[in-house]
């Protein structure tokens, strides 16, 4: 049984690196800005550290900084850890909760583990993954994507934050000591296999408080890929150059805006633009040079995914060449992240451990609509999730909550579940 | 006689102070980024208080930093001196003509009247007009407005820096000591009066190359009117959060500036933004919560710049509660510059001497598509403007350009204009 005080202090602690944008009057009426590999994340790892260290775990560190923290069972490390992974970088405007709720309930299990001198047959242990959010640094899971082979190391080391391109990620991960030696990945000779992982995190949508159930067994998560377009046009004088002369890439970039998401509804889909961004020295009287915009795109079926796509990037070029002199028009694909299946045994493990728990009417199987450091790890261990309401949906805002009631449930859980697939 | 050579070489001489953006390889292809107030605005002002000096003149600093440089004349200033006016603030992507060539000519015009001994009957001088390019503190001609009593000069002392809130015009003219204490107007008792007004500038569109002309007879300019706007929503994840949902601002701003696009060319007018701000702690995954545009409206008749302004606000209404659960929609006027024409008498003085320069063929008639300090000055005295055509039309760029002749031409005009206003 988890220690659920323990864990809802332990959670607000941490929350003491990078608490950010307060919104009420209770001490943990703020939400959380800490970015990936900032200094408030350097903290929070050291933290994490001493606390693996105080249970007696081993922690390894990886070239993309990923920390795994080990508890050893009784036969000797004969195989792969079962993991319980998240992160605990968070978005810059973000709440307390997503997700480290997941790390910290990770930790309690371990705690739990420790305190009772419960031995498990073999290892277990406890996963932070680096630059979750992709929010600093703008591609999303990308030390899961690494490590499971599905992004190359240099691509992810390169990243550039996204508002500072003479910082790379690798460049953050030397500064802070978090480039580790031992290589990204599941190989069991040079990386770091694993042989499950669980994750528990906040829904971060409105489902499960809409049909009351206090459960989620994730059987999967939906599609998306993040693109960023440049525009490029010509600085000129707004008062004197007429329209026909003109290179107006903020105008054509509103204009992609506004068709990226009629794409989007003609499919049922979500197209979104949370970025955008022109030259510091733009001026109210001057057409601006360069824009450049994110889009993010998403449907639970790739197919739907590449369609948006498409009919996005070829409205992006009709647009590109409709006003004016025509303005320039490129774009990179930043993140791929195909629909994902979870696996049936671990979500069996989570269905199992949910029934015990609340009962048939108080859990349900879900679709995760946001991505996770889950999806990557499904590729090469039995890998299933856990969601707990959050108010009214709310996510990436500071005013994010998940009940303590919540959280210890979702930690019992996650307890239980990876019990269940170790004994199976 | 002016001398074209010593002409030239000191409007480059003056653009050591702020040279940006290279374009070429000759030491003069460069664009200018001179904001103002900036450290390299006050080292080019204090080189004209210094150049001013030299020629025995006296120089009055009033409450916007206006800088009024005199001549005495023989009848020893029983009035208002007739004024050179301009700029030596420039775009932050500007070039090196607008309109530094404006405050060099008039200093070239004294420069001349000092070398060959020639005694104006009334005072001349020359005026550099703080803030007229709007790019810093975004109201442009915001001093040459005060002067006129057109602005408060509390509200144009409170002009924040549009990138950096914490800094204002006031704060920035007490730094650099150009906080003076006559007061900014045009009152003979406690202000600074100018008996007439004229102003040389690049033409900063394509008609005069394009009718192969060489000088312009300034008639009056374009009305405009600068609006900010800001755009409020909520910060939520853009993979779980359904359009439904959403209070998404930087998609409805991108359908503001689309609609105002179309309002202005139902009107055959311009509507442009040129600036879009959206907070620094923005992120690919997360819908922002709250965008800032810029919108510059022009029309040479007042009416229709109403009309659209009206047609753009009555629409950006209606978008606001278009999308989702609507956002939160709120607009200023920042600047309110109305279409003027310029005085008679001066006009009359320019077109003589275009006409006596070039002859019929190689001069016109012609309105300025932007804003100039003139606009002001003409409240309170007769003004009037020369043009000299710039390259292709290309200007708030860095490669605007204009013929060593052509500043030339124009300086010679601008003298034979002055001359021709102090005799009549
Ligand atoms: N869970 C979560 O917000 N992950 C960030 C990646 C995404 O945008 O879905
Ligand atoms: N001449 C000039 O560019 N003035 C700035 C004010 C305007 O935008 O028209």
């Amino acid at each position: 049984q988890i220690n659920s005080g323990r864990l809802w202090e332990t959670l607000h602690e941490t929350c003491r690196w990078g608490a950010a944008n307060r919104y009420g009057e209770k001490p943990t009426d703020t939400g959380m800005s800490r970015l990936t590999l900032s200094d408030d994340d350097a903290r929070v790892r050291r933290w994490f550290a001493t606390e693996i260290e105080k249970l007696g775990g081993t922690l390894t560190v990886d070239q993309m900084g990923n920390m795994f923290a080990r508890r050893a069972g009784k036969l000797g490390s004969p195989a792969p850890m079962t993991a319980m992974g998240s992160h605990l970088d968070t978005q810059p405007r973000g709440g307390r909760y997503d997700d480290i709720l997941g790390v910290v309930a990770a930790l309690e299990v371990l705690r739990t583990l420790h305190e009772t001198g419960f031995k498990t047959n073999y290892d277990v242990g406890v996963v932070n993954w680096t630059n979750e959010e992709g929010a600093r640094f703008p591609k999303s899971m990308s030390s899961s994507g690494v490590w499971a082979g599905a992004i190359p190391v240099e691509n992810a080391w390169n990243l550039s934050d996204i508002h500072d391109p003479s910082v790379t990620l690798r460049s953050e991960l030397e500064r802070h000591g978090f480039l580790g030696e031992t290589a990204c990945s599941s190989d069991p000779n040079t990386g770091y296999p694993l042989g499950a992982h669980f994750e528990l995190h906040i829904e971060q949508g409105p489902i499960l408080q809409e049909t009351s159930r206090s459960l989620g067994a994730v059987i999967g998560a939906q599609g998306y890929r993040w693109l960023t377009s440049t525009v490029t046009g010509r600085d000129a004088h707004t008062g004197t150059t007429p329209f026909s002369a003109r290179q107006d890439p903020l105008l054509a970039a509103s204009k992609m805006i506004v068709a990226s998401n009629a794409a989007a509804q003609r499919h049922g889909a979500l197209a979104s633009t949370g970025v955008i961004r022109i030259p510091s020295d733009a001026s109210t009287n001057t057409v601006v040079s360069q824009v450049a915009f994110t889009l993010d795109i998403r449907h639970p079926e790739d197919d739907v995914v590449h369609t948006v796509q498409k009919e996005c990037l070829d409205e992006f070029h009709r647009i590109a060449s409709e006003d004016g002199k025509g303005v320039g028009f490129t774009w990179t694909l930043d993140t791929d992240s195909p629909a994902v299946k979870f696996h049936e045994d671990a979500v069996g493990a989570v269905k199992c451990a949910a029934e015990l728990r609340v009962g048939t009417n108080k859990w349900m199987e879900i679709t995760s609509g946001a991505g996770h450091d889950s999806v990557y790890a499904n590729r090469h261990c039995p890998t299933a999730m856990i969601f707990v309401p959050c108010q009214d949906g709310v996510s990436h805002h500071p005013t994010e909550y998940c009940k303590p009631e919540d959280c210890a449930l979702g930690t019992q859980a996650l307890l239980e579940s990876k019990s269940g697939i170790m004994s199976s």
